[in-house]
């Protein structure tokens, strides 16, 4: 299999994710002012998602475009990585229309946390494979911020139980 | 990164959102004559939105394929420009479904005034980073009409409050 | 611009088409046999639909796979031809839900037909833009069967006020 | 027709079969636990529907790779296997909505069956068309398992009426 192929259909299910996502954000029965209100954490929540999704799309368009070799092994971690992502739709609307509720902010954390932990894995499999050569290198070279991020994650999950104003710091602080 | 990539996955996005706008087109329960006819205002709000998205199409790719250079500003840039279009479905749903109320006709004029900026956005990034030649001269060209079109949407979202019918004739002129 | 970026294009509008048509066969709330047989008519228009926009994206694909140059007009004789494409998951969700009463069955009958008149017209505009080669000769070929077509859709259009039945059999047999 | 288009087409139409299926995912109205632990029937089979997608994109991959040449034929048997393909979004809603009921269940598995059937009309389609080569030998490789398959969505077919967990076990045994 080509780098190309996988980079392709990669690239297309992101491009689905960041613009399915709009589908979630429920249209109100009303068309007056506080049904625009009332929309407003809707909006937040998508716009945080959508930077974080375009974030993942830029690095892995770096990560695949220095990658020369793949195999069935970087083609699943890849699928895993892309599964995490695909549910940030789902819990990117949960959180916006139940208003930052605990447990929707906490799987938004979670979806996040998963995803950064498959992207971990992609990466560490595509290295493996690779070798050590200069594309390694670039990629350590964002090892401690992509260290960091999890942990931070895992703040705004545990955070979500006592404020879910700390989570929600902790998710942008991230992106 | 290359323009084509870009270029593919901006057509990608844009092919989505054209798509899923039919998606917010809700199927009536009823199935008589009575369910067609208020299906009306979300079928020319549908209609007025896939011009607009078709002109956009068309503008963006004549853009990029005369774009040599493009860097990580040019894809936010990008990215920005992409996610005020994809608002357009939910605000067209919005807006037809309420038959045409203020709140959701002053949004639909919003969503297209932010883009027609974001648009100018990346186009000044674009023009600034491959400079002065033949391609920025073709967009100068079109500079009159690129400043005009916010303007038209302003007088769209003001009048909204007084009358959706001024609203729908400034966003139809623009198209 | 090339034929290759407009093909891409419209491949990647029917395909998200073909795909979510499935979106408008809504999840019955009962997981009983009842529910199964009361998706039998959406079931039924599903296939019907899918196999009219594969013979479209076929037919599409081989016309312009013939086609040399194309221009604005061809690009908005595409679009155009794609926006009745767009509503055909609509129709097909309204006339399977409401187990084809008369006005969603005639509304399905409409947008074929005018699909089958976009379609024409984008024919017309790509031979006259290539002129009279081979590539016209074959398109001639088709042409009685394109002629045809939106007679019987007119045909099913009127009878879905009498007998919905018939209707459903001249959809069947322009396929 | 060329192999890359009808690959490209297909690979479209997986990518946003994988995608939507999230959306038939439905957000709780309520932000608590119970509707979290409500969520966990859906959560499972879109975990295996996407398992099963995924090794459909891989296989198909790889069966369409060594193609050489294709026919309307092929076309049709590859739109056919599209179509079971593309319900998966669908029963998998039903089956995880209803928290496994049998007739949602039992229709899981006969959507896998018959995807599984159309995959082998589109193998063989393609081995007949490009004759006894070493991918046919690769191909044979694999019969055994892809006999086996329609089998194992047949016992799961039928458990359905009896135990449900049958079902499940076989299906996952499958994939």
């Amino acid at each position: 299999m080509k780098t190309s192929r996988l980079e392709a259909f990669s690239d297309g299910v992101i491009a689905i994710i960041i613009t399915i996502m709009v589908l979630e954000f429920k249209i109100p029965e009303e068309g007056d002012l506080d049904a625009l209100r009332s929309l407003i954490p809707a909006f937040l929540s998508y716009i945080l998602s959508y930077i974080y999704i375009g974030i993942y799309w830029n690095n892995h368009h770096h990560m695949l475009h220095g990658t020369e070799k793949i195999d069935g092994g970087v083609m699943w971690a890849n699928l895993h990585f892309l599964f995490w992502i695909s549910l940030i739709p789902f819990v990117t609307g949960w959180a916006g229309e139940n208003h930052f509720m605990p447990t929707p902010v906490g799987c938004y954390g979670l979806v996040l946390f998963m995803a950064s932990i498959a992207y971990g894995l992609l990466q560490n499999r595509i290295l493996t494979l690779n070798g050590e050569d200069s594309d390694l290198a670039k990629a350590l070279g964002k090892n401690l911020k992509g260290k960091l991020s999890p942990l931070l994650y895992l703040v705004g999950i545990a955070a979500s139980f006592f404020n879910v104003w700390i989570s929600g710091a902790a998710y942008v602080t991230v992106a």
